[in-house]
């Protein structure tokens, strides 16, 4: 485990970045780390550290060998809503493509949370989640073959789940969600197109309907560079 | 950017450490790098790779020199209650150390959450979270020096500052809540007991009074191997 010391002219050099990123607009070039170590009087060293926190925090990202300035986050709203639905608000386009659709048998836990006899038939859906076609989540949905067998007929993987499954007469009632944050294993960083060294807020949902029936399991991660949640709390 | 390569192999043995695991007690030792290496017959690098993914998730922690199987991570409610609370809700002994107690000026951002002119006197109350003595948690909370100044006399920092505001009257209305993730910096790193490699949950929360007044402004760090968030969402 490498434990990198942040030195006090590391906390200068963010403070000067922080101040000429505000001056800068989205996409724009961000100067050199070479330039910019001559520019604060310190070494490449101290630059790089300070970029890498910025990279991290998703105010920067690389693009081909330079580095420019991001989007704000994509903030998803902690919902029953779709993350298409999630997305649109936000004025972003979203998008779906399909990484795989498979035919499981269900272990136990999949088979308690999905109200089945363990074994029985269970689908996987795999979808990498795109906004303005920037690669921000990666989604697995399980559902039960004997529910939502038909989806495998009538459902496009590049459109909304939860509007085909609304259009099927199932009203979505309550879905109770895990938020944690994990590091990606290589398979899942080179599918969200960045690194097994930058954080993904992980969700875990179980849905179900209005008359507390499973609808979907959902394990999905979400770029920490790109996406964050958003939560309005009331007392009750 | 160091990009890790998870191979076949590491998945295999994290396959058997996940079950090696299941059949170990909270506190138990994880047995030695070199132990496992042999037992599973692959590089010690193979091993270490395994081991620090189960690190990240929480599962596994250093003791000393070795390492044990970890409790389960504490599941914090996304609600209106405090830490403290939500801690014993989950029977887990609440506890909070002071770092700082600092009398600032609003900046613009902080003067516009909280309702205040630019350079209004704010106070800065930055505490460590533990459970059962564990550090989890780092929570700087903002607070307008016009309202809530009797704390600096009537507050002890290691109790509940949520119990202290609404025995002075003030009712806890609403809060937004911002959740993200991040990897903390060296001093939030020695803070917490953690890494700056190892990603926590950062939350930021505006909380308003059942009259639309700001109460505080928080920014909070949760290490990610020791405290999940779960929010039961329901159709509005």
């Amino acid at each position: 485990m490498t434990r990198a010391i942040r030195t006090p002219k590391v906390h200068r050099v963010r403070t000067e970045l922080d101040a000429l990123l505000a001056e800068l607009d989205v996409g724009d070039p961000v100067p050199a780390e070479r330039e910019l170590a001559a520019r604060f009087d310190v070494a490449r060293e101290t630059v790089r550290q300070a970029l890498h926190e910025l990279l991290v925090a998703g105010r920067i990202e690389r693009r081909g060998r330079g580095t420019v300035v991001s989007r704000p986050k994509l903030v998803q709203p902690l919902s029953l809503r779709s993350y298409t639905e999630g997305a649109e608000r936000m004025g972003r386009v979203p998008g779906r493509q399909l990484v795989g659709w498979e035919d499981l048998r269900a272990d136990a836990d999949t088979a308690r949370a999905l109200g089945l006899r363990r074994g029985a038939a269970v689908m996987r859906l795999e979808r990498v989640l795109l906004a303005d076609d920037e690669r921000i989540g990666l989604e697995s949905t399980y559902l039960a073959a004997s529910r939502f067998g038909w989806l495998r007929e009538q459902f496009d993987p590049a459109t909304s789940l939860y509007a085909a499954i609304r259009s099927s007469g199932v009203v979505f009632g309550a879905a109770l969600e895990r938020i944690e944050t994990a590091l990606p294993s290589p398979r899942e960083a080179e599918l969200l197109g960045t690194t097994t060294a930058m954080p993904v807020l992980l969700l875990n949902r179980r849905t179900v309907d209005t008359a507390d029936e499973p609808i979907e399991l959902v394990r999905a991660l979400y770029r920490g560079d790109r996406v964050a949640f958003e939560a309005m709390l009331v007392d009750r």
